[in-house]
């Protein structure tokens, strides 16, 4: 799935973020924790601003939605468009398909750095940019993504109908992914580094019992070989300490999600690059503030994440009116 | 408003909570937290059930709900409803109109003791019983709840058209009170003990600007006095040390909320009742989780009590998993 094209879909933004403002707030990121922050920043009349690359975050990476209190079965894309819709009322300057490089945090007014080369500033910062899928880092990846190299079944996964796929990792997301791909590639390869596959029981053995599903084992990702797209995935043995090639036409990677944190100053992520935020959302730097998964609040859910945007917005505004 | 009157409305529950069973998780409460925490636990599977005087909490406490991301403007009754039917999917044993008095802690056992002599068993407990509203403490005030003594506009409001009303307290929700009795009474008086109102000056300028609310400063309530119902509120002006009786058809109190946390061991409470928890809704006593308003997280909205009632959940799954 193209996110510009999803982008489309959505109402369009009215209102253009200044370069030249000074905002109470900018939030960075456009999943559930940032549009709730925006919402409830809104809400309590902050002159505030968003800044994100796409809108939803991980849910357009599901089809639907079953634990979406009060929705007990609901399409990714329907319940992003009312989230999206609700915000929207509040005329709001939305920066979109825009990555942030760096942020200042030092002093009064903090500055937002965008790849786009445009900067804007701010009393305070929500940075809510969630999680990103990790990266097999091998060669081939970065050159075939999009041409075979996939993240999200759910997004590309049509585009094989028929086809023979590879899915890397052996845990929930996975075999999640396998599963998936049932619904359209002919042949299912599951490239697993550890002797078994860690996902719950209950999916593993729905692709175990799937003659469709083959498991390769205790092998690694070495690199992909292609053309015009991807041909094969060469995987080494590690017990045998043997390579092979396996002829595919796609590989779906899924092997974990990593904070989108590189532009947040180390002194306040753990080791696994989550931001630290006390129970209001505030962080060691004053006047910066996070939301959702990409914080080290456990649990990565959509209704937490909405939850922890609003107090995130709250304490943003206890903040900002006692400047 | 009448709870049990309220409680009809919904559907009914299928399956009994038993007191000869020892289940996974018992929850105690009926609102937002509580019901994302039972849907949780349902989801994984947890052998779980809720014991609660009330479906909804505090959000039956006003007409509609602006900050449901995704419903801009919902009636709390829709909403809490949707909640409700969500919840009920799971066919999960829900103990209705029923207070919890005492809860053993100790041990890989828990025991959940009721007003009404049941008591229930459960590995773990997550408590998500919410606020209620603060009492005045003086005589007449036990004696006329429901006829004429009240806590709640919302509710009770609509039964004072025309009628002369007190609403004690110059805060925001007391102010708030006061705006919403403005649809129905032709006279509003504030109580407030102080030498102004607190409320946000948005809410205090429109009651200041209206001929029908009247203010009385530096004052606090001594006794309510009656027959069949309330006729007069007899006050304190602290400033000038002298006893004075209003007359009045009702007194509504909204001196603000206390924590429903009477039950809880005082070793994992705060100062003003509130249980403390970590970031994953776990308390200082093993098996003993704690969700929404209850706790000592900041900031009292629905969509922060769900978030929490989910992270509780989970935190409880991952508890019982590893006994």
């Amino acid at each position: 799935m193209d996110l510009k094209l999803n982008l489309s879909l959505f109402s369009s933004v009215k209102v253009n973020l200044e370069e030249n403002e000074i905002y109470d707030a900018l939030i960075i990121g456009g999943g559930p924790a940032a549009m709730n922050a925006l919402l409830y920043c809104g809400r309590k009349r902050l002159k505030v601003g968003m800044i994100t690359q796409d809108i939803g975050g991980q849910i357009i990476k599901s089809s639907s939605i079953e634990n979406w209190l009060g929705d007990a079965d609901i399409r990714s894309s329907v319940l992003v468009n009312r989230f999206y819709d609700h915000v929207q009322k509040f005329e709001l300057p939305i920066k979109l398909e825009t990555q942030v490089k760096a942020i200042e945090t030092e002093g009064k007014i903090k500055k937002v750095s965008c790849n786009n080369g445009m900067s804007f500033q701010a009393k305070s910062i929500i940075i809510a940019t969630g999680k990103s899928p990790r990266l097999l880092g091998i060669p081939g990846e970065e050159q075939f993504t999009g041409k075979g190299v996939a993240y999200c079944t759910t997004c590309d996964g049509p585009a094989f109908i028929d086809k023979k796929v590879i899915v890397v990792g052996g845990g929930n997301s996975g075999v999640e992914a396998a599963i998936d791909m049932l619904s359209y590639a002919k042949e299912v390869v599951i490239v697993q580094n550890l002797s078994e596959l860690t996902a719950d029981s209950v999916l593993a053995e729905k692709v175990l019992h799937d003659s469709r599903v083959h498991v390769i084992y205790d092998s690694v990702c070495v690199r992909i070989e292609g053309n015009d797209g991807v041909e094969k995935l060469v995987v080494l043995n590690t017990v045998q300490n043997q390579e092979s090639a396996i002829k595919t036409d796609a590989v779906f990677v899924e092997i974990g999600l990593i904070p989108t944190s590189g532009f947040v100053p180390d002194s306040i992520k753990n080791k696994g690059g989550e931001i630290i935020v006390k129970n209001d959302c505030s962080t060691a730097i004053s006047g910066i503030f996070a939301a959702g998964d990409v914080t080290d609040v456990p649990f990565k859910q959509v209704v937490i994440a909405a939850g922890e945007g609003a107090k995130a917005a709250l304490a943003t505004y206890n903040y900002i009116i006692t400047q």
